[in-house]
């Protein structure tokens, strides 16, 4: 009887990994990498420096490198990639399932994609080939071609023999495909039934009421949104007359799910869903410097409209340190919306049917707050500008500024909730672009309202 | 034949729904209700206003409550089940998985969970009152009871018998687990192999060589990374003595990675990840207004680092034109890394070996992004002081934003990439409170640097 391996054994030897690293012996490092599974040292390369990163690279058996490359982020896995002969490449892909084989060519030049191509084997190379040709974010780059099919007029022990003749299965196989002569697919037989009924059963009496079948051209969000929702482990992949083409399993729909997660979530920050978090100094501050560039437009921008009342501001210098707050409320306000929104329409929650009972209740919101804050706001700065004693009237600086907020709470509410859909009509991602736009909106319209208002009153 | 049934007729189904609601006739809502799945209903529920989610759950059976209600949302789900009398939810529960019944059960108070426990059957009730011990978070919470244990000295074919005798499997079986005497796991037996060996074949001889067995108490956190590192689709859960008590599935371990996920985004707009997206306006107000007072209070804060130097805003009003730059720029280079940082630790790459590497190159990115955007936004405030034709230094003016720029660039990315250990450390929700923090820190560093410096020059 094997030992069982517990996780703790694991991260163990990850720790031990670390410390022989550090060491700089690098035999005991050989020898750990040896007992890790590839995703364990793929997880390993993403949590370290570029220089440790080569090292272990290049410890690695060659054998050893597509098993590692098919479970690493797409962003380091390039980079070991581009250091790869083709020959190399090829012989670390033979292993692998097609899906992941097209997940890694994807990456690649056409040019260079093509001569790896050349190198593998026959049959291999022509299913890739043509899996090649769906689009990568499609089901159809998505599947696998490693299915069991099986003909309905036959009994559960006929299928148990061929299963036995057949020796394996693919990964994650919880159904059997029945297909037609012409391979048009007629259902699917869970493998718990052929498991636990007589086998004497025709397939015909076990084959599953509800498939859910997957055209090769729907969206892999869609595919992620139907497995999450239906609890699927895998599902068929049909061509445009319902011949069975291939296989999505639940391994490849969780890593969709967590990219389209860390998407949203990297795009808010302005940031690549792949970035590495310990890639090289130079390479991050260029991608950094964009947005930060970006980022200074809209400042001053937002700068140039507090310039057009700069005469005011001499005049009532308070209104200087009143600047920061209008915008900064609209601003989040407006992200809070922004943010329901677009995980809203990521999850399939919002559609051109609720959208509009969506604006009126965000706009319900935003003007409860808006009153709320307003209110408070006025009566603070009403209280602080008799303190210092100005020789303005403080009641309208008090109206300046509630009124101010008011109308930028708003405005940042109901842009937080019409920019993402309009966004998408633009054909535009609004987890990219949605921050930015909002807070330009916020930032522009908070200072005209309190400096246009306090112009009205002071200027 | 069966016919199969397409994603398409789905959401086809899912639109007669929303016609007939819309129309008014309740029938056609009804005899639609009841060719949808629970999940779907769930799903359409989630994407409704109050008023008509409502009406829907009035026209759904009440055989199908229960598979609703294990695929609802948690925060709509607990409107639901306030409503219901306890026999009512008892009755709902009775046929769902024991891990689902505990999470329903886990969202009441101790009262009326403990008045629906009666109500249950009595072997349903000893297995889900020891199932409430393990906490929520842990994979004590997460397992399921429902696993097939399996006895190492026997053949393919007893195990194949008894399967035939059982005549179903739990969902999501594809290992069996072989026991001991006293239930200590001592491995686990693919499904595939089941299918596959000869009837002959010993147990001992398929069993995997490696079995991933999960702690009770290990946080769902590492559970999800576990399971998305290695593919796995079920593992079973040990005690301390290394007895099998459960088993845990994939389908709520993507359950566990999409609200983990949601977490970060929404927890970073400080919207709590379960908010309801079409929830009622004064509830979802007051949400909002606990968020905008919190952020009020720091940008006062910041206020009242402009009021210390009302005195040299009066002097150099140029100044209140450039205020927002500084402490913008200095907040989405803090942001960047921030976010990186908390996907970063959340996916298991950052920890105590590698975070001091990370900080120095995140310090080494915003030294280079922050003398880029000095001397850029130097040059222009020094071509706009000339053009304005104002009467004081114009290179004073230029190195006081220029400095500021850097120093508050760098500020940024150094406490975006120490915030997160920080406040894991005095345990606190980087994820929450992270972004308040930073933007507070950069705002308040920001204006102090530009107008200490503009005091330092024309004060």
């Amino acid at each position: 009887m094997p030992e069982i391996q517990s996780v703790q054994n694991r991260q163990e030897q990850l720790q031990l990994l670390n410390t022989a690293l550090d060491s700089g012996h690098l035999i005991p490092v050989k020898d750990l990498l040896e007992e890790l599974r590839g995703a364990d040292i793929a997880h390993l390369l993403e949590s370290t420096p570029p220089r440790v990163r080569n090292l272990i690279w290049q410890l690695l058996d060659k054998e050893r490198e597509g098993d590692v490359l098919q479970h690493l982020n797409e962003e380091i896995r390039q980079s070991f990639i581009e250091q790869m002969h083709p020959q190399e490449l090829a012989d670390a892909l033979t292993d692998l399932d097609t899906d992941d084989v097209v997940d890694i060519l994807g990456d690649l030049s056409k040019n260079v994609s093509n001569q790896v191509l050349r190198l593998l084997d026959e049959q291999n190379r022509a299913q890739i080939e043509h899996a090649l040709t769906y689009p990568e974010d499609t089901a159809g780059g998505l599947m696998n071609i490693d299915t069991i099919m099986i003909r309905p007029r036959v009994s559960v022990e006929v299928v148990l023999r061929y299963l036995r003749i057949r020796g394996s299965m693919p990964h994650n196989t919880d159904h059997l495909y029945v297909v037609d002569s012409r391979d048009v697919l007629v259902g699917s037989v869970p493998i718990s039934s052929v498991l636990t009924c007589d086998p004497e059963t025709p397939i015909t009496k076990i084959v599953d009421q509800e498939t859910f079948t997957i055209p090769a051209d729907m969206p892999e969000t869609e595919v992620a949104q139907l497995f999450e929702r239906h609890d699927l482990v895998s599902a068929p992949v049909i061509d445009e007359e319902g011949r069975l083409i291939g296989r999505i399993t639940i391994d490849d729909v969780v890593d969709v799910i967590r990219e389209e997660a860390d998407h949203s979530l990297m795009s808010m920050a302005g940031l690549d869903e792949l970035e590495d978090t310990f890639g090289p100094v130079f390479q991050t501050a260029k991608k950094r410097a964009i947005w930060l560039g970006i980022n200074l437009l809209t400042v001053i921008l937002a700068a140039l409209v507090i310039g057009l009342f700069e005469g005011t501001i001499g005049k009532v210098t308070m209104l200087a340190v009143l600047l920061p707050i209008v915008p900064s409320m609209g601003g989040i306000a407006g992200t809070q919306t922004l943010t329901l929104v677009i995980r809203g329409m990521s999850l399939g929650h919002i559609g051109e049917g609720n959208q509009g009972y969506l604006l009126k209740k965000e706009l319900a919101v935003s003007v409860i707050n808006g009153i709320l804050w307003a209110l408070v706001i006025s009566s603070l700065v009403y209280a602080y500008s008799l303190w210092k004693n100005s020789d303005f009237n403080h009641l309208h600086l008090a109206i300046t500024i509630g009124g101010a907020m008011l109308f930028n709470l708003v405005t940042g509410v109901v842009s937080g909730a019409s920019l993402p859909m309009l966004l998408k009509k633009l054909n535009i991602d609004p987890a990219i672009a949605g921050g930015v736009v909002l807070t330009t909106i916020t930032d522009v319209a908070g200072f005209f309202a309190l400096l246009g208002l306090a112009t009205y009153f002071f200027g």
